[in-house]
């Protein structure tokens, strides 16, 4: 049973109640939110020792950390340390998203070490594989795909992303538009160039129901990618965007009715402006499903900085109501990502999480400012670094100058206004 | 004459028809909002070869650096070496805030190494000075204070921090309310340690006419500081920060009244969902005058990634009307800030000042995003590279991590989307 399906007949799970804990909220009112699709716990029956996390409305906005190999650079050791320091720095779930190497092991290996919630893209696999076994990814049979989404559901992956709203009316109605920059989801992409190549509709969307199964059986979390996501400003909330997401409107209802727990993929590049309209559509177009977004990347000239440009967005999408944010380190745009790139990316991500909690009044994100602030006046510089989201750091560069006088810092001195009002 | 003046008088001048160039906007629309007190240009008169630089209403958002010693950190060559990186990385003004030293000295090489405005903070070199003759603060002569904001104009500093706008009435408003972290402006402290100690009115208060006469002789613009700015999200826009306001709100109309330019200084600690009311409240109360904040600072718990933190708040104040933001640094709250923290602290503003100058509809910056997307489309890295707000660092990211073929990048490689789709 799914905790969907749970949520509908009236039953508590264990999930559920340590949710509810967690997030301080009354297991009953956590309940009705799961029942009518607006809360999801992404859980496959098959990850063992998976902290249970809910995802959804009135609950602490979640952040994501994407690792994974490339076709240029594979090295699982390299993403195993990854996946040790996007948990170290508290990320609430992890996606797979590796397209080099031996997917089925590496997948396997994180798995097995990830004890939160773990997302994939299935069709990554498939068109990889296909093409290294000599079929180019257009001629790609789709069984196949739906092969691999059943070995990720028994392999216990949580959540996955299928782009089942990329549909020939999509496409046709993005070609209609024009766009600067075209397609750069890599699976909407896929299958376009599949759609275009056998002039066939898109089997994620015109077998759908096949996909509810399998998710079913596992409880395995579908998230409905946008495959049309806007790849620069200018592309921001077109036509075809917005055809995508009525479509997947459409689709989370079918998921929800079947069982399926469900929610949806946002942009993307958005300029500031559009963030509000993009995130209510979505609510509005979906049931209140909840968002899950990449970024947004409020503008396109700062690569080498976009964790930042991503943490400006999420935290504007996340305080008008998206539930969950798909970090951005420093690389995007240039190359895969270190180590180091997804501590910071993790970092600046829950920094944007966290500040829209506090603007969606979520009491526990306010009592940790309180906190700190009650520190500041205190001048107590041991409870501010326990209490920093990042104690290391803050730790390290008051050490690297240190005061003369132990309750101020180098930056006032004795000129300290706390200090001197007291 | 100062710029405001002339405008009143219908002249334009040679900054106003600069200014109306970098900004892409006519000379007459310019003068007009000179005129009404919704652009300023400070720009002192004996300060030799700085750029004109308009601030306010329908022009690009600027970013202020501060940089100067503290009380615990006196090395005027890295503070001069900070001055080369901000500039370096486009910053639209720079502020001394130096307490520690020969403090005329430091002023003085700042200015002289400085081709863009200089804003300071009088009061600091007015206690300090009074401090070290073995004078209290709380005893010092406003005289002094006098002579030292005379000194500063007749140097060439561009723009003053004032906070006139703290007095009795707002320091009784917020005693009778209470704060969890009181009052953590430095110059805000001062001045109520001396009200308290004297039980007299702020001098620049109540001498305001005399302020006003020094900054009138040298087109030196006021920054009415925010001395009651909040220190942490708990005490934002209570009654003390928004009793200053209004207090400011008349001093703004009697300096335009004496056509001295002047801007308004803002918060400090606040809330997302407060952000918009903060900037609305300022344009409503001081007739539009230039808002200039520092952050805003989203939240408390992040020392150490305060640059991140305040490009979240200052793209959100900037796309509802702040047309300054002063940046801050990673140090923050830690420690004075290095050469490299300075370096991050500017780039980050810049990143959330363009952000929000793209939903303001400034053209020039929509255009920057356009080109990049074009760039991204031709798979032309060179070209992105150059367009990137920081090249060196986009550069470094890439050849770190270089692909096999040169058209695409080690994120993606061969399944990059835009290459599949051509």
């Amino acid at each position: 049973m799914t905790q969907l399906e749970a949520a509908k007949k009236g039953i508590i799970t264990e999930e559920m109640k340590y949710v509810a804990r967690e997030e301080e909220i009354s297991v009953e009112e956590l309940a009705e939110l799961i029942k009518t699709g607006k809360v999801i716990i992404p859980k496959n029956i098959n990850h063992q020792d998976c902290k249970p996390t809910g995802i959804g409305k009135k609950l602490k906005t979640k952040v994501n950390t994407n690792l994974g190999t490339s076709s240029d650079l594979v090295d699982s050791e390299e993403e195993l340390e990854k996946l040790r320091v996007a948990l170290e720095v508290k990320t609430d779930t992890v996606m797979d998203l590796s397209t080099g190497g031996n997917l089925d092991e590496i997948r396997k290996t994180i798995i097995g070490n990830c004890p939160v919630p773990l997302g994939t893209v299935p069709i990554y696999q498939a068109a990889i594989e296909s093409k290294r076994k000599g079929v180019p990814v257009v001629e790609m049979d789709p069984d196949y795909l739906f092969e691999v989404i059943e070995k990720h559901g028994k392999d216990g992956v949580d959540f996955i992303t299928v782009h089942c709203g990329v549909t020939q009316e999509t496409w046709g109605r993005l070609e209609r538009e024009g766009r600067e920059l075209g397609v750069v989801s890599r699976g909407g992409a896929f299958l376009i160039a599949w759609m275009r190549y056998n002039k066939q509709e898109n089997p994620l969307f015109e077998q759908y129901d096949r996909l509810l199964e399998i998710a079913l059986k596992y409880d395995m979390t579908l998230s409905l990618g946008d495959g049309i996501r806007p790849g620069c400003l200018a592309d921001a909330t077109d036509r075809g965007q917005i055809q995508e997401l009525i479509i997947i409107g459409e689709l989370v209802k079918r998921a929800q009715e079947a069982g399926v727990q469900v929610m949806v993929e946002g942009p993307g590049h958005v300029p500031i402006n559009q963030i509000k309209t993009n995130i209510e559509l979505e609510k509005y177009l979906c049931n209140e499903a909840p968002f899950y977004v990449l970024g947004p990347v409020v503008t396109d000239i700062a690569p080498g900085y976009d964790h930042i440009v991503s943490a400006i967005g999420g935290a504007l999408a996340a305080s008008y109501g998206a539930d969950f944010l798909c970090y951005v380190t420093p690389a995007e745009h240039l190359c895969l990502p270190t180590v180091e790139h997804v501590r910071d990316g993790v970092i600046a991500a829950r920094i944007a999480a966290h500040a829209a909690d506090i603007a969606k009044g979520i009491k526990s994100s306010w009592e940790w400012d309180l906190e700190m602030a009650r520190a500041r006046k205190a001048l107590d510089w041991e409870k501010q670094i326990q209490l920093a989201i990042d104690p290391a750091k803050a730790r390290e560069y008051r050490e690297q100058r240190p005061p003369q006088e132990e309750d101020v810092c180098t930056m006032c001195g004795e000129y300290c206004a706390i200090k001197m009002l007291r």
